[in-house]
């Protein structure tokens, strides 16, 4: 089975746990044998247990990368987007990926669905009955139809010609208001759950209507040009010849802290405390202090180094605005060579704490307006500072110019306090080169 | 007017807002011209406002000499305890220090009360009434009675000969049930709020009888030997001869968030958003991120570098037992020389920022057990490290090794990052020098 997993979305409505560059799919909510695991992992080890040959790829924007590569490994492949451009720009440039680098077959079929629903693994086995429909060749696309359990005014609906497992697409209905959403589901319709099958050469081909590319290389050097066009808009709509699956198992989007907790196993993830006079209350606590909470009912209080949510269940499903206006400081992300978290703000400069996984290594870069300082508090590595390569261990202080090129190589895993000083502190501040060894 | 302000008490009923070395008296939560005052910047500038001649002396443990320094400034006369000894070890220790370091007449009358009620000027002028009746010499001691305002089972009851406005007392009532208290509200009872006039030598004489010495430098060298009993144990229940003056204004203990948030001028103090739908909510945040309150009902929210309450109002009198299970590591703390706060603790190693008060400097100490390194993030001033001094400004790196001796002077506000490294990182592991120079 071929698998384009569409990683999209932005941080806003699970704040403080979400944010610019680690959207809700990171989030490690689900107790795994080694700790929690993020919706994008659970998913990667669900399609894995059920098909243990299947070639994943994330289709993921370039502010994912580093995540993805700390979360699922070197190894993972990840089509990335060099700018954003909806939903059809990113699945032609997935399947050409696919077809370019993965070296699988234009006849071939891959399955398309998003990263973050909360599903089991009935779901992948309808994943993959999913792309043998599509591979006998009967439709050009096959889509994935979830049974409706209530009038939802969330999501698109699909009327089909008949109630059959597998059935011929009718009609395509836009999200309904309540009434609506009763009318279809008295009609058998489905909800259009953004899950799809097709083979490669279907959407390539349907791509060259727009734009003319060669491979893969050539497409990721043209994507700006592209039009921001989704592709329910670009193909689904425009397509006779649709097949849908009816799936009636576990489908749930995540999306609001509400619906978020009533996933979680557990009440509460990391330092907490509650009293026994707490009612229906979930707390996640990234922080490393205690969070103490007492007499709450039907709350979620929620703890990282950007804030603290707290807030009643249903009510925080309007989150969105409050967060827009707040002045979001990345304070903490996950990088391919490990993390970092933001210890201190001030005026002037800025004091962080890195963390590099043993073997890897920052970009080596430089800043033209901080200066930086590192003391190294455990673990062994080296730094190279232009050009000059030096063995470190705890207590060593290595100083560094703006402008001058640096980076650390965690020999064991390495824990640095970082200190930035300048007039002007800004992630946009830096420059990248080549290692010179 | 001699007034002695008894500053005591655990940090434990506020947390996460109050600690060891912070007790409630030192939050800041008081609207004021220059931002926020905590209970005793607010009374002692309401003493100084009623009667600004006033001599104040507060009878304070050694841990809180700091923060009285850092609130009040260096000229407060503080009357330290050395070690707890309950409050008539402490009242007399105090009552010699303000005859033998401040000058003041045996003769002469102190008014002594605790420095945490939330009280208006008319108690102030009522506590100098007191001391003028305790000034005619008609009884030994003056108490201040609070005229009761509902069956409190919280306060000893005082049980008086008449209603006057001045009068006698008959006898003492412990905290009685709150049938018991209705009874005594009913025979006219006031509230016993530990507050109370004396002439110095009727309290020195006291002290004679229990131990004998010479004067305050004696008895502060004797002051562990003294007994652990409290003023009320020792003197009041002994003395036939005591008057109570009735007292009908404002006074309130702020003994609890319930109480606390009352006394608050506005909902929030910090970096705060609350939606439209809360109600009767407060939220203090002394963190720098923000927090976000929805739907929030009846409730008090407050975090500080120690932790994050999120409490129902109610259920926050009962805290206690929930904080004392708690590792609770000093994560800030204000220092005479200005403050500190934990910014990191990792195995074998801490990160702190410290903040200098311009003309300030810290005691020239050393660690057995632990290096540091101080960064300089702002400000300029001099270290003396092993007896040699050097001029430091933003950028700056000092390395210490365990067993060296070192100090910073801040010449301006200074801000420093300071990096512990060492097996057992300990408050304890600390030696005290004088500066050689």
């Amino acid at each position: 089975m071929n698998i384009i997993l569409l990683s999209g979305g932005s941080g806003k409505r699970l704040w403080p746990l979400s944010n610019e560059v680690r959207s809700k799919q990171f989030i490690k909510i689900f107790k795994s044998e080694e700790g929690y695991d993020s919706m994008v992992q659970r998913m990667y080890h669900q399609i894995q247990k059920v098909d243990p040959n299947a070639s994943i790829t994330v289709a993921a924007p370039k502010t994912q990368v580093s995540a993805l590569h700390n979360q699922l490994g070197d190894k993972i492949g990840i089509s990335v987007e060099p700018c954003r451009r909806d939903t059809f720009p990113a699945i032609v440039l997935a399947t050409a990926y696919l077809r370019d680098v993965q070296g699988i077959s234009e006849e071939d079929v891959v399955v398309v669905c998003p990263v973050d629903p909360y599903v089991d693994d009935e779901y992948f086995k309808a994943l993959n009955d999913l792309g043998e429909i599509a591979l006998k060749g009967e439709a050009n696309l096959v889509l994935m139809g979830m049974e409706p359990t209530y009038p939802s005014e969330k999501y698109g609906y699909i009327l089909t010609t008949d109630n059959q497992k597998v059935s011929t697409v009718k009609e395509f209905k836009e999200k309904p208001d309540k009434a609506g959403a009763k009318d279809y589901i008295a009609q058998g319709a489905l909800w259009n759950g953004g899950v799809f099958a097709y083979k490669l050469k279907y959407v390539l081909d349907k791509a060259q209507e727009q734009i003319e590319f060669m491979d893969y290389d050539d497409l990721y050097a043209k994507y700006e040009e592209l039009d921001k066009i989704s592709f329910d808009y670009a193909v689904v709509e425009k397509e006779e010849k649709i097949q849908v699956l009816r799936f009636a198992g576990r489908w749930k989007d995540l999306g609001t802290w509400n619906t978020l907790t009533e996933a979680m196993e557990e009440d509460t993830i990391g330092n907490v405390i509650m009293n026994d006079t707490c009612e229906n209350t979930h707390v996640i606590n990234e922080l490393d202090v205690p969070i103490l909470c007492m007499g709450m009912k039907n709350v979620v209080v929620s703890a990282s180094p950007e804030g603290i949510l707290v807030s009643d269940k249903e009510q925080s499903s309007y989150i969105k605005p409050f967060v827009d206006k707040l002045d979001n400081q990345v304070m903490f992300a996950e990088k391919s060579w490990g993390n970092y978290k933001v210890l201190d703000v001030s005026d002037q400069s800025m004091t962080i704490k890195i963390v590099l996984n043993k073997g890897h290594y920052m970009n080596y870069h430089s800043h033209d307006r901080r200066d930086e300082i590192w003391t190294v508090i455990s673990g062994e590595g080296r730094t190279i500072v232009d050009g000059m390569e030096q063995h470190i261990s705890a207590g060593d202080v290595v100083t560094m110019q703006a402008g001058c090129r640096h980076t650390i190589i965690a020999d064991t895993e390495l824990h640095v306090i970082e200190i930035q000083l300048g007039k002007e502190i800004s992630v946009d501040d830096k420059h990248k080169f080549e290692l010179e060894r």
